[in-house]
């Protein structure tokens, strides 16, 4: 099961997209899926989730999302432009509103002075345009996957609450 | 966190897939990305696993698993047919030795008499061929997950243990 902490904020992103009618898609890196268990551990959460691409490998970035190969070359997976592109790549392919991407470094391996174990890059599609945050998250590996899982779902939810056809700016 | 018994399968399927140099991928419907978190959990699964598919959406299904839209008409998002075409598609497009899917409806919403709550369909695609198997399981919405999911790592574990480049038989 996911933390409770993840599935309460995945039921408040149901209640958000459910009433703005915002079908939401995901791309997961570092968190390998706890996004979309979180997501859909909660019943109805077909009505606007459309699915998620946990790309680990650098290969499925490039095959399932179309993240160019020189992004990754340039930048490496884990970077403000990876995390764009992959959000991007979510929200074209799976014809969403709104796409979060995560990708980072949970450790406790393939951490480097540049790029420490828990950097994480969050990345937010919309129809706007697209926007990334960085972030560096204390812990061990189980404490930086859930922390940016948790933040990508929160990121979603303020996005959310301020976008789609029911809202006043749209 | 996923579950404890998750994380010992896939600690388990690690250890035989980095052993034999099998590349692992998946295709997640009922599961929502809980195999691609317990994979994940495990420091050092980036040697292996190379990524998953969450094709909760049917249109997620055909355009990130290439599962035929016919198939899902005439069978049904829960099928075999549709287990199968997805194993199938997550082994091609994530250039997998093996793949796993899971297609199942895991409630408390959706279930009718010929296709009841706890109906899961597994597929596994492997060189040999793509394989399929019907469950029924028993319990609330978490409980069919996490049993899918368990159910999906175990056959995994079963079909790497005889596979692969230094099987006998290869």
């Amino acid at each position: 099961m996911p933390d409770e902490a993840l599935v309460a904020l995945a039921e408040r992103l149901q209640g958000v997209c459910l009433g703005r009618g915002l079908p939401v898609a995901a791309a997961e890196s570092c968190t390998g899926g706890l996004i979309g268990a979180a997501i859909t551990s909660v019943p109805g959460s077909s009505g606007y989730f459309l699915g998620a691409v946990v790309a680990y490998a650098d290969a499925a970035k490039g095959a399932l999302l179309g993240v160019p190969t020189a992004t990754l070359e340039a930048h490496g997976a884990v970077s403000a432009q990876a995390a764009m592109a992959m959000a991007t790549g979510a929200r074209e392919r799976l014809e969403a509103a709104l796409a979060v991407s995560v990708t980072g470094i949970a450790g406790p391996d393939g951490g480097s002075p540049a790029k420490p174990v828990g950097l994480t890059y969050i990345g937010l599609a919309a129809p706007s345009g697209v926007e990334v945050r960085r972030l560096v998250l204390a812990g061990d590996r189980a404490a930086v996957r859930e922390a940016a899982a948790a933040a990508a779902l929160a990121w979603l939810i303020e996005v959310a609450e301020v976008a789609g056809p029911e809202a006043p700016s749209a």
